[in-house]
């Protein structure tokens, strides 16, 4: 204000990809990172935090679709020419710490973060550009043991958050796989390097594109619907028809929710009811095998599947939960081993009432040369980031988030401006019993106020008008006739008779009065719930 | 790296200004949020989150310190060419989300929202770039009722943060109050607009700059300790000197710890003890009313702060805990009613081994024309910010910070190689009954291995070597050395017993011994803590 007193008036908005959140969204959140962080903590893993804003040479270009430098990530310059960007990821910056703290971390390090990245790229349908992400990373040993923890510490991330067993899956390749595959189709080399992540890139997008949009992608290039072109790695079609063969996308990449294969728990070399997607890991590994043992890399790929896969078999942790699979892609440039993908299995319908997947909720993998970047030297890690924003709305709709907003207060109405401060004193009284307590605090009338409280879902009403004021009085009304007018009759009787709709006491009982009241409808509310349970 | 195989070293390092945080500061701060979410939640207020990008446009410009635009702010552009910026506070992005939303809320609206936000200053010793703050806005009434919750709600989160009364104090005053003695001293009128802004902020650099240098910012200038220059209100030296009267700072600005002055509550109408500066806020009013009483806005401010002293006390919180000072400045330009600091009395040895004060940890006020820059419409709303990183340290210092990192995981040492997924899996048998675990992933030998365990502050190891493994037993070892041989000979006699070093165990029996243990490591540790306490 101040200089200018009549401001130009301006937007009320948000940029485009961004979003306001209020309680019920703030609650839920909140209680998915306590639950995903009970089980990082299990694990041994301590908290870390690192900043939103990072040197942009430090955090590196490091993003999945990108192929342009800056593309995807918000930058600006520091008062003394040096860049910086907002975090896009939550690895990039760990690589960075660990690196600047080498010597003082007990090693190997295991570490985990929750916090919001920042993308700046196109925003779509539940597509933004700020969003939340929980990672966990071990970093400082080489060992299968490492990243088997990690795939099975997703799993029970999962059963945590309430997501049955069968309604999920976690899905393992390794880079070396792939590496293999792009090697027999004459993809090898250092010289073809760039035509190579083209390729990963293309098949990393078969969940979004379909495998019409992946071939595209492998061959000449794809136009999307806003019209924008991508350029394709422009490979032969024999040699898309092997990568598609490979990746399993002969079939549709279609999935059956895993519970269809039977209830109980697929064990290693059993085939699934539908027998070809479902593989158990044994056999799963016999048939790479047979197509990757020729390629070096193949080998050490097999390798490590094969230790991981007997690693979370002796935790007791089946196909049903962690599976081999080589149509895993993460398009993450950075990636050296095994790589993971948490994918809910179960079908949904969405706005537009089709059946739909949600998908990959999760994801990480292998990145030796991360910390190279800074240190000159290979330090192995491995990691996994939870997509919480995304999984927060699979949850929502299976009907399993786990908190609401807080209850609403009780509200003590202003009968008479005049005596505002004794209707504040009995608020601050409520408060000091611990009581979530308001006075309306606007100017408006009765039949205003009681729109506020109902609004504010406020449980009860203190009412003190002339006449309860004259005899030390005050009423405490019980807000909730929506649910007493839905029971039946009878019911209702008895009901109202033990919890009436309003009682008048001294003053100097109204706290008593409050709790008591409080307690009644707790009460009745779990009664109700029981009663519906019948 | 892909494409350079030998990429040249980055720099591992963070802007200046910026920090990472590790598990011990990240519990005290969670613990710290709780703690004022729960007070604030007692209000009446819930949560909201906004997002840390915003249009540059939509925040505005009102950072206290800076003089030109854009100064003070992360900026950048979007793909459209639009100016965004990273939300340097938690109060301008509230005032686009109520003109945005205005029609769906239930007003007044009352919410509260943690976050962190950014600046770009000058980082110093405790000045970070990026900093946590907590706030809490009533948006949509006039009434002082609002204005006199806010400042009960930060005397209740102080104390619930386990700060006694008597140790911080809710200072109140009026940007009116600085207008009427603005225009006293000759500084009225829309023509001196800059010049008064100058000089409010002068004032508003007391406790940081001292008398002298509040004195140099309304004359001439300041030159700091940098060399750096600002330009002053170029005041006259009798303007000056009243200004300086009015603002108490003829002694220095020294209050005394109010736990001098009396154990009880000074209520309203008592002197303190050293008579001076802790006037109760009858007097204080009286006096304020003899100097401003000739000013229309010096009549305006004594009716609001005498209603607001007056609602206050109504709810029993006496001077001890709110206080109308007029010395009370807050620099920011929007303010246009009460406002509100929230100081630490009590005195701390700062790094140089000096007594110093933290000073104030929170401060706020009434801004009734922020929401209207965009609704063209004045929409009345009062509220205030905590500033969690201060107090934080403030808790710190004072042995008052509640939570701490998480304890050690139980740790399962690999002794054999060759036997690993064993070892992983009596691990995965710990955490499955909730217990915290690891197996040692790195590839080192058994010295390392209990040197690890020791920085991970493990309580228990797990140990199977080839002759327990042959015998079917796992030999579970207590780490806590140190506690055992600090005590007394006798008493670690009966310690001891009650509680071996090692027990070995048939490997089916590992959860239910760790168990075992780890409970009485515990009743240990509270009976140290009782013995203690004798």
């Amino acid at each position: 204000m101040g200089k200018d007193k009549k401001p130009a008036r301006v937007a009320a908005r948000l940029p485009r990809g961004f979003i306001d959140r209020a309680a019920g969204d703030l609650a839920a959140q909140r209680a998915m990172l306590e639950s995903i962080e009970a089980v990082y903590e299990r694990y041994g893993f301590d908290p870390l935090e690192t900043p939103a804003i990072e040197y942009t040479e430090a955090l590196g270009k490091f993003l999945p679709d990108e192929d342009r430098p800056n593309e995807g990530v918000f930058s600006f310059q520091d008062d003394d020419e040096q860049w910086l960007s907002l975090r896009y990821d939550l690895t990039a910056p760990l690589a960075r710490y660990v690196a600047q703290n080498y010597d003082q971390l007990a090693k190997p390090f295991r570490s985990y973060r929750a916090g919001y990245v920042f993308r700046n790229e196109k925003p779509g349908p539940g597509r933004f550009r700020q969003f939340m992400q929980f990672d966990a990373d071990t970093v400082g040993t080489e060992s299968m043991v490492a990243d088997a923890e990690i795939c099975m510490m997703a799993a029970d991330c999962m059963e945590e958050l309430g997501i049955a067993r069968g309604d999920y899956v976690v899905r393992v390749s390794s880079r070396k796989v792939l590496d293999a595959l792009l090697e027999t189709v004459g993809l090898g080399g250092e010289d073809q390097t760039a035509r190579r992540l083209t390729a990963l890139r293309a098949i990393d997008k078969l969940d979004r594109l379909g495998p019409e949009g992946v071939r595209a992608l492998l061959g000449k290039g794809r136009r999307d619907d806003s019209g924008d072109f991508t350029r394709g790695a422009e490979l032969e079609d024999t040699q898309i028809d092997a990568i598609m063969r490979f990746v399993g996308a002969s079939d549709a990449f279609s999935y059956k929710p895993l519970k269809e294969a039977g209830a109980a728990e697929i064990a290693d070399g059993e085939l699934s009811a539908d027998g070809t997607r479902v593989f158990a890991n044994a056999l799963q590994l016999e048939g790479l095998g047979q197509l990757l043992a020729t390629s070096p890399s193949g080998r050490e790929a097999l390798d490590e599947l094969g230790e991981l896969a007997s690693l979370v078999a002796a935790c007791g942790y089946g196909t049903k939960r962690i599976r081999i699979d080589p149509s895993v892609v993460r398009g993450l440039e950075y990636y050296t081993g095994p790589v993971y993908e948490v994918e809910l299995t179960f079908e949904t319908v969405n706005e537009k009432g089709e059946k739909a997947r949600f998908g990959s909720v999760a994801g990480g993998g292998r990145y030796d040369g991360l910390v190279a970047r800074f240190r000159g030297q290979e330090v192995p890690a491995t990691g996994m980031s939870i997509g919480v924003s995304r999984l927060q709305a699979a949850l929502a709709a299976l009907g399993r988030q786990k908190a609401s907003a807080p209850d609403g207060p009780v509200v003590v109405l202003v009968m008479d401006r005049e005596y505002i401060a004794d209707y504040l004193a009995m608020a601050a009284s409520l408060r000091s019993a611990g009581i979530r307590a308001e006075i309306y605090v606007g100017t408006s009338g009765m039949r205003a106020q009681m729109k506020y409280a109902d609004r504010r879902a406020a449980p009860l009403v203190v009412i003190q008008g002339e006449d309860e004021r004259a005899g030390g009085q005050v009423t405490v009304k019980d807000l909730d006739e929506g649910l007493r007018l839905s029971r039946d009759i009878e019911d209702r009787e008895s009901w109202t008779a033990a919890r009436p709709a309003q009682v008048a006491v001294p003053q100097e009982n109204l706290v008593a009065c409050v709790k008591d009241m409080l307690a009644a409808r707790l009460a009745a509310a779990a009664g109700e719930q029981a009663g519906e349970g019948r």
